[in-house]
């Protein structure tokens, strides 16, 4: 299949991510042990056949009681009534509460026939076969109503939910073991370059290890996406075609390096005679200019060209490739959040392109929810370092030329463990 | 072993997680396959051996050169090199560029002898064999120079760092495939009570659902640690007995329901018979008053005894054992974030405990950075929904009577993917 739609070029980020969202299709659900369904997106909605809980019950440790029969109560003249039975957790009902009658029971019992309220143990006194109470109780008072939770036939999580503990709780109370989610993007990922090596290789001069296919492969995982990692592909045609190939069954193919189009005059035709429609090629921005992105045919996977140096690749996996996996996961939120923070430093650039500037986020002691941002150092695209110092990333807009120290900017969080506190906060 | 210590009750909030936080031993290192430390804080300082990148070496596509040869160029009168040899990134010096030379140099390539620039090839016009170059560089442009990113000898990654995408990047670029880290907590679930039952089972009048052990094992996940569940406990010494045993290997045993002292009056002597010291018993909090904390010798696991209803369980899990958790696996930020908010609702509570109510957040679309705090519905400690809507917990402290609509407070944030954004943001 030829190319047939003409290929941009020079596009913005938000164009950018306009197109390669809206090319990319919402995952098909798969069905999944509950126990393992932690952070995934709920494919179907979770209707009740159950009453949660199934009976009235109680809340406290103490006795159940008629209400009606302890109106007259008072501290100078307490009413006592008669201990018939007891009702712990779990018990079947034996017996009926009658007039004057109490039940010894504990948290989380059914509720005698009979009886409606529940004093709690700290507000009675025990003699023998009577519980004397002096203090006349509202009525249904620590009772927990059945159905207090989830009534029968009642929608309780939505298509859509992401799973998280208590809607795990939830499920398991439902008696729903298994349930259907959304399928987590697989994503073969293939790093291009005849100058580089595994992490156990001997590196010597030119050499250098593909440290990319690692950062790439956790910003997956992190996405909530499956990492697939086909290896190095040498700069031939044969042995790029071999890994578009061996890449063909995942929904996205992720290249990063000397695979992408414009630095061999290969890469374009053994795209295309594999039937794939490039869309845009070149974004503006800085790191990471020169990103391609294209699909396999109507339904075989997206392919994002990520250029090779390790900023510039985990940069662009950012900004395009990662809202495009939560997308496909079936989250309804695809996007990093994004703080406001007073600037630490001098920021100058030329106009022309948007600019993503590694910074660490402090928060502000004088104004709780506000932020410092600061360079974490050398910015070129090559350095590693400074990003994996930073929390985020300083968006310097196209139009910009300069934000000075003082002023105000918008973060990209990147790391958000970032938000977790050293301090209880309350 | 008899308790020793006096028994504490009625602690505060902030006094019972100094307490268990005292008593939380930061656990020792593993070593662990770097492409599998995902996540894990780093328990070793990472010196590197090498020096990244390893050799001068080309930003750009284009033509390295010797930058004096091209002082006089101008755009009237350019400069014209011959192009002498090749270098792709990889390849290995074969020989150094001559006056009125240039080589042609891809990416990455390492900076041929002689040279100290790189003209960007748009710069550049062909000719043959020629080069033409009509604007004078700057000494040294587009050269990567060796060491940017990291010098041989130089602390890269300190003990104590989270390891993210971009710090597993720096360790593959290093040649560490292998390294050391602190050792996730594993945490023993246990539930009891004898009306609870396996998701997978029938119920009947009485019974339910164990759901805590699924809420507490996917928040052990969330924070870090690993869960292993060892099922219900029926309310018997023995059993209780049988339970606390298989769970003395453990770092941290999770008991929740009858199993918690004061419920039971069994479970004070089968704790002190198997040489666990309880420290505190009972926080000024709700939901979750009853709450025993104590520990099993002086290296044994520690022990949380939570209360049984679902959300009780989850709400002390957050206050107390997943700050131990993030300490005992290295974190350095050990809470939960905590926002302020503006407040949709009227709260109203008696003054004595630190209430905990579950909120829905959302950004005030007037003022970046704000939120508005919703209750997610009925706050009786047995209904999981409205904890499964709750993106956090409003905190009311302990001696605050009422919060009235429109007023601030704060928010524990509980589901972090809260912070993602439907919008880029930029």
């Amino acid at each position: 299949m030829e190319c047939v739609d003409p290929l941009r070029t020079g596009l913005t980020v938000a164009e950018a991510q306009r197109v390669v969202l809206a090319l990319a299709p919402q995952l098909a659900p798969e069905t999944c042990a509950s126990a393992d369904a932690l952070g995934r997106v709920l494919a179907e909605p979770v209707v009740s056949t159950r009453t949660l809980p199934p009976a009235d019950n109680s809340a406290m440790d103490g006795y159940a009681v008629r209400c009606a029969d302890l109106a007259d109560t008072t501290h100078a003249a307490p009413v006592a009534l008669r201990v018939a039975f007891e009702v712990a957790a779990g018990d079947r009902h034996e017996r009926a509460l009658a007039l004057g009658e109490a039940a010894r029971i504990f948290t989380g019992a059914a509720i005698p026939p009979g009886a409606d309220t529940v004093v709690k143990q700290e507000d009675t006194e025990r003699a023998g076969a009577l519980v004397r109470i002096r203090v006349a109780p509202r009525h249904g008072e620590n009772v927990r109503p059945a159905g207090e939770d989830v009534r029968a036939g009642e929608l309780v999580l939505d298509s859509g939910a992401e799973l998280g503990p208590a809607a795990l709780g939830l499920l398991a109370a439902l008696g729903r073991t298994v349930v259907a989610v959304r399928q987590r993007p697989r994503v073969a990922i293939v790093s291009g370059g005849d100058e580089l090596v595994e992490p156990d290789s001997a590196v010597y001069e030119g050499r250098i290890v593909s440290s990319n296919s690692y950062t790439l492969s956790a910003q997956c995982r992190l996405a909530g996406a499956e990492p697939i990692y086909l290896g190095i592909a040498r700069d031939t045609p044969e042995a790029l075609e071999e890994r578009l190939r061996a890449g063909s069954r995942a929904d996205l193919i992720v290249t990063s390096g000397g695979v992408s189009v414009g630095d061999r005059d290969y890469v374009r035709p053994v795209l295309e005679k594999l039937g794939c429609t490039l869309v845009f090629w070149g974004v503006q921005m800085k790191p990471g200019y020169p990103i391609v992105f294209g699909r396999f045919g109507e339904s075989g996977p997206l392919v994002f060209g990520l250029p090779g140096n390790p900023v510039s690749a985990m940069v662009t996996f950012e900004q395009f490739v990662r809202p495009v996996l939560r997308k496909m996961a079936g989250y309804s939120a695809w996007f990093r959040p994004v703080v406001r923070a007073t600037l630490a430093d001098d920021f100058e650039k030329t106009a022309g392109r948007m600019h993503f500037v590694r910074v660490s986020l402090e928060p502000k002691s004088d104004a709780p929810g506000e932020f410092v941002a600061r360079s974490t150092g050398n910015q070129s695209s090559g350095v590693l370092r400074s990003m994996a110092l930073a929390h985020g990333l300083l968006i310097l807009p196209a139009a910009q030329t300069r934000l000075r120290a003082g002023e105000r900017g918008e973060v990209q969080v990147l790391d958000e463990g970032f938000f977790a506190a050293r301090e209880p906060g309350f």
